[in-house]
């Protein structure tokens, strides 16, 4: 069987490369209103793509935002289902001028796939597309597949609840599989066991009502960048803990167990230092790299800007300077509570001589899956039947908002394997996806249904 | 003879306005390379309008950077030489959105004429060439006048030391006469009697060698827009007095004798902050809000930005985060000593998790005028003569960082004789300069030079 998998994926390697190349063309990113078109656009290939490969129907299905596509090859109502978990929009790919080729433009270098989405997410949810087409191809298929590819990940997922809320029935499985995520190396492989939780805000600081000469006015009136400065200075303490009240009041600690389990992972602070070219790594104290990532909450400011940016100097005292910031969240952190505490505590430190306007862009709550399951066990023994090792249960540092509720609507368990690398420059400029890792992918995910039905 | 000179200015009213208008038609930012050849352009008007006016001779000269236009009026190798300075270059005009007209499409609204460099500095030495031609036409001129009009002024005349120095012999005069600033209001007159120091840096953070996922690698990496925040926050105490270690050092402290005649200036704390619409002012402990913008120094952030600062959410943590800062000096500092402060101090407080370049924009040096001087009493005299009361001396805030080496080089004092208002927007959107201030001070100028001339 695995023969005849192989032997088919030999076949049409070159197909199933050059058919992700074209996904990556669409430039499908969620979070700027001029890519409107092309999100549509891609939702229409994607659907496409699924009836292709064997779905019985595939529909580009309408929400408040943009459309899920949804897919589905029923073998036997009484068959197990698998729910295949992905999404079709990328992160916005800015800063464009650090990109050493154009981020809709793949490029295949060194084994790479140079490409804005290239693993995050469509390379990898595409290698289900082709695991479907080699099941039904080489009549193997044991499991019915749906897929839920949306378009909203990227930005949180703002409409994918309702979405799944209204279509429960259609989307009923066993269990959810989704390839969203990283492993430690090739040599190391791993499975995520759940994902962080997001609290993601904007933060607006207005000082005068107007740009200001900074020798008329300086010295005189609030700065709007002095003030935000300091206000995010003030969310860390010197020994990285974040300082915003009741931060960390929910946070279920690990157990001891746990993070021994963690620490044990192949990890050398010089070569991570080096792969990122920093002189010393930063973070709270009294924790290891992968707990900082893994285990423990975290705030980042993602973004700053105020005044002028522009090319030489001006002396101005500006109006405004805004901020994006987010916090990942861990287990029994509630996204709704912290992104509440994250906005109070910017109004509340603001002083007399400025105004904050603190908003909410989107938010998530962190998602862990037992170990025990059929799911995660189908996951882990495919894993070895291809890469001849068993793969380390790991926590992942990124979110995927939708889990919680896909999990509380659907009633079912949601199982990460995913096939990226950590160095793949998600969400950075020059994204990429290794060849190798796209078709390990695909050489693996048969044997999850093959797994998964043996032990259901 | 103050008859003719108002008659002819009557006649000829509409005129003098249009040619201002058209001079600010021209987008002469020089801190903007793609404005070369508009620079050059506008250098060409502002010497066919000293010929029109009434010079014997006016030359486009070359420097390193930018041109300076000359132009001279000589009556009388003997008569006393009045050098005006002005500059024809303007600041950047972003941010455009802020703007309720085109900043380069004069309109005129409430006998305001809205323009980026109306009063900064183009509608103010434009009101000498007026005066020109007033005292030529009106054959009542008794100084020899020399112009010298640069393009480099808001990019801190990096080329014009440089220049005066070969043509010392060319420049020659007994006073420097600059209209470049405000006075505190038309009911009350006044005259600057100095301008603040500049040093200007820009500060560059580096954390890791690209941008990351903030999920993946967020609280295990120092963030350059946290660390950048962190310095800028650091660098005034909680009484708002700077922190940069010896940055205070060289101040000379204002007499009490001048602290009480700034505190006598007609201010209303309540009048201030609602022009400026903020709830509270913010400044150094200790020192009121006139004393904070004239003989203090102070430190702003004139602009910062880095990671994702689009539309939307993006989870990033950047590689990098910048900030222009800039000090502003008052006399006894060295702009070079603190410039080097200030790159020290970004330089040295950075943790080992990032790089930091700091390099210098520009700076200056800051300067003040004796008041019993000629040039200060002819000043003060024409402004009681169309003013009806006598200039109140202030410090100005900003700077015209080539005052200390006009007068080192060419030996002479500087006046500053302003005709504008702090509430002109200089530097901001929607900058605007007065009609009726513009005319005032057509109308005063040829007073200083009939006064000049019966002091010398």
């Amino acid at each position: 069987m695995s023969a005849l998998w192989k032997q088919y994926q030999e076949q049409h390697q070159e197909r199933f490369l050059n058919e992700m190349l074209d996904l990556l063309r669409i430039p499908s990113v969620s979070a700027k209103s001029e890519h409107k078109e092309d999100m549509i656009r891609c939702a229409e290939a994607v659907k496409k793509s699924l009836l292709a490969a064997g779905c019985d129907r595939a529909d580009v299905m309408p929400t408040e935002g943009y459309p899920v596509v949804y897919g589905e090859k029923i073998i036997d109502p009484k068959a197990p289902t698998v729910l295949v978990y992905g999404h079709y929009d990328v992160q916005p790919a800015e800063p464009l001028e650090l990109w050493h080729s154009g981020p809709f433009d793949p490029v295949i270098k060194d084994g790479k796939v140079y490409a804005r989405g290239s693993a995050d997410d469509k390379g990898q949810f595409y290698m289900h597309v082709k695991a479907l087409e080699i099941l039904c191809q080489t009549q193997t298929l044991r499991t019915n597949i749906k897929f839920l590819i949306e378009g909203e990940e990227e930005v949180g997922s703002p409409n994918l609840g309702p979405f799944v809320v209204r279509h429960k029935e259609l989307l009923h499985a066993d269990v959810i599989l989704i390839s969203d995520s990283a492993m430690l190396s090739m040599d190391t492989p791993s499975l995520d066991t759940g994902v962080r939780g997001l609290s993601y805000i904007e933060v607006e600081v207005t000082g005068p009502n107007r740009d200001l000469h900074s020798g008329i006015y300086g010295g005189a009136v609030a700065n709007p960048i002095t003030i935000l400065s300091k206000m995010i200075a003030s969310c860390h303490d010197e020994n990285n803990h974040i300082t915003i009240p009741g931060f960390y009041d929910d946070v279920v600690t690990a157990s001891s167990e746990e993070r021994a389990l963690i620490n044990k992972a192949p990890y050398s602070e010089k070569e991570y230092s080096d792969d990122l070219g920093v002189g010393a790594l930063w973070g709270e104290k009294g924790f290891s790299t992968y707990e900082r990532t893994g285990i423990r909450p975290t705030l980042e400011v993602n973004g700053i800007w105020g005044g002028y940016t522009g090319e030489g100097a001006k002396t101005v005292l500006p109006s405004k300077a805004f901020a994006k910031i987010s916090a990942r969240l861990v287990p029994n952190q509630s996204s709704e509570k912290i992104t509440q505490k994250l906005l109070d505590y910017f109004t509340q430190i603001a002083p007399a001589s400025v105004q904050v306007k603190a908003s909410l862009h989107h938010g998530g709550e962190p998602y862990m899956t037992p170990i025990d399951s059929k799911g995660y066990q189908a996951a882990a023994r495919a894993v070895e039947s291809t890469f001849g090792k068993a793969p380390i249960p790991v926590r992942g540092g990124g979110s995927i908002p939708i889990c919680s509720i896909l999990e509380k609507e659907l009633g079912i368990k949601i199982v990460f394997m995913g096939f990226g690398l950590d160095s793949d420059n998600l969400h950075s400029p020059n994204e990429k996806y290794n060849i190798e890792n796209y078709f390990k992918g695909i050489e693996t995910i048969p044997y999850f249904h093959h797994y998964f039905a043996e032990l259901s």
